[in-house]
């Protein structure tokens, strides 16, 4: 299935520098795709001249008179910035002419902007932030990433709900495996919120594996990992300040003196292996779940390739039809309620 | 100042074979304190004998007749094991006999028996978790890491109180400052009761930063950082998980083939470097605070390097008197809020 991406051409701390190559790359590698790149037409053609590229049918711009600041607020956005290349990059997918878009620009307004136009689906009611980290096994979906601060259990199930379309849709599992983030292993831990969800997730059609802890994420006990947005913000950030840590403390040892510096330089086909399958780039690209339309927040700091990744993930999510896939996991779940209702009356 | 330290010799997952040798080696570095065995002497006496150590002045036996399994119920434990091995360290701080008590053994009844046992300091809510991790610049003490599953802003004060106590007592730093982990560094940022913590925190005599986020923990820019038990427990559990999956991605790396096994050779003395900085044993020994007594609480697969640290920890928050600067805090803090309801009347 071809599929048709429109990109916020000036979202990001690098704007068209960044995620003009990165549509370009994406193009490279899918031949039947295309992409519409959204924004100042002049910045546009300014960057595709730079990088020595022409409009082509499968390469369109769409102009955008606005740009959206990475510290404005969500609701002064949304109230005045009306032709912004965030904005007009959701319309043209709201409009049916795009798949899906991506965004590295200010994920409040994008979130904001992207509720408001695209609207939620039926049977959800709050969106929520999804990424995929890599595991010993593999990759795992964990959500939500920031969206929602305070959960109730029918929010968690909802999520659980989505990451399972998500992986379905991205990975091709049938039935992947769901974890909520808890304290303990045992039902009698966590706290009330936590229990409830456990209570849903059980009632429901998913593949319920039970409580995971934090240390269960990157084994790869389950595809899916479910929290509260709060909970699941720390502890996405509390890792990539690990992992920074720990890349800057193994650098600063192979750099310490003669001997090490060799060491590091015979070492470096090993390392650099290391570093390519734990690079984060490869994840970049968050998927704003629930709405009616496909939108990926991808880092505002990424580069050309972290950017393509996340163009990459936007197509797999069309491809796959993940809306189509959140949809029938929410039918089920009503239809299980129903039934409930009918046998307890 | 000299120590006298309670070990319940019985406890985690290794018993006596772990914390007796640790015993032992805490006795040689620090010639001047004193270390009671507390457990079974049958169990005590043969491992001493393995080792070729003997009782002496600086190295008492208390016998206890019962061990606390790893999965007993606390409530179970408290009820009817009054003879524990962890008990009776903990009645030996009660009693004044021991200035701080180490124990390796269930989390749960640890807690429960140390404040039933000891109480709470007046002023002080709930017992919260604390530990410390390393940073780019030294250190960090985290809590809470899971005592406390829902908290309230209050609860959140005096966890930052107790944390600055103990990095004072532990690092002789003054005033350290002290980190709200959040969402975002921006006061709108977080939930209700996070705002209200933010507030009472810049009412407080302490040295309050603000909200930091997840990567900031690593990046040492607090000396403090105060969570509620759910988040600091993933957040913890999570940066372990991390940890060991790329620890495992390095390992596996340099064995793919003879050319990178023989990489990893050359680097050996790097890579022990840099485990060495991170070496999580170095961190082992987590604070039980909020009681009138000094409790250590070790990993429960802990070694014995690893049980020496929790040791080393529990003398330092002795010698740093710890508990006199949590009653100060507490203090200063209940003169402000009378001073406060004095102005407004």
């Amino acid at each position: 299935m071809d599929v048709t991406i429109a990109i916020d051409a000036m979202g990001g701390d690098h704007g068209t520098r960044v995620t003009i190559p990165a549509a370009v790359r994406y193009l490279k590698q899918h031949p039947t795709d295309t992409i519409v790149l959204v924004g100042l037409p002049d910045a546009i053609e300014a960057e595709l001249r730079t990088i020595k590229t022409s409009i082509e049918p499968r390469l369109r711009i769409q102009a955008a008179s606005e740009v959206v600041g990475m510290d404005e607020s969500p609701q002064l956005v949304l109230r005045s910035k009306k032709d912004s290349s965030m904005r007009v990059a959701i319309n043209l997918v709201k409009n049916g002419e795009a798949s899906a878009c991506v965004s590295a620009g200010n994920t409040g307004a994008l979130m904001a902007t992207a509720r408001y136009v695209l609207k939620m689906l039926p049977g959800i009611d709050r969106p929520a932030i999804a990424s995929f980290l890599p595991t010993y096994k593999g990759q795992v979906c964990m959500l939500d990433l920031g969206a929602n601060v305070d959960c109730n259990a029918e929010n968690l199930l909802q999520f659980a709900l989505m990451g399972t379309a998500l992986v379905y849709a991205i990975e091709h599992k049938n039935n992947p495996t769901v974890g909520l983030l808890n304290i303990g292993s045992e039902d009698i831990k966590g706290n009330e919120i936590v229990k409830q969800a456990s209570e849903l997730l059980r009632q429901s059609d998913l593949n319920f594996y039970g409580n995971i802890e934090g240390n269960d994420i990157f084994k790869g006990v389950t595809d899916v990992v479910v929290c509260d947005g709060f909970v699941g913000n720390v502890a996405l950030k509390t890792t990539e300040g690990l992992a920074q840590m720990l890349g800057g403390f193994l650098r600063e040892e192979f750099n310490r003196n003669m001997f090490t510096k060799l060491a590091g330089l015979l070492a470096t086909p090993v390392l650099k292996a290391f570093k390519r399958r734990v690079d984060p780039r490869r994840y970049n690209g968050a998927s704003l779940l629930g709405l009616k339309g496909i939108v990926l927040k991808s880092h505002g700091s990424a580069d050309a390739f972290a950017f393509f990744c996340a163009i990459e993930r936007a197509a797999e999510e069309a491809r796959g039809g993940m809306l189509h896939h959140i949809s029938e996991h929410i039918e089920k779940w009503h239809d299980a309620c129903q039934q409930k209702t009918r046998e307890a009356s």
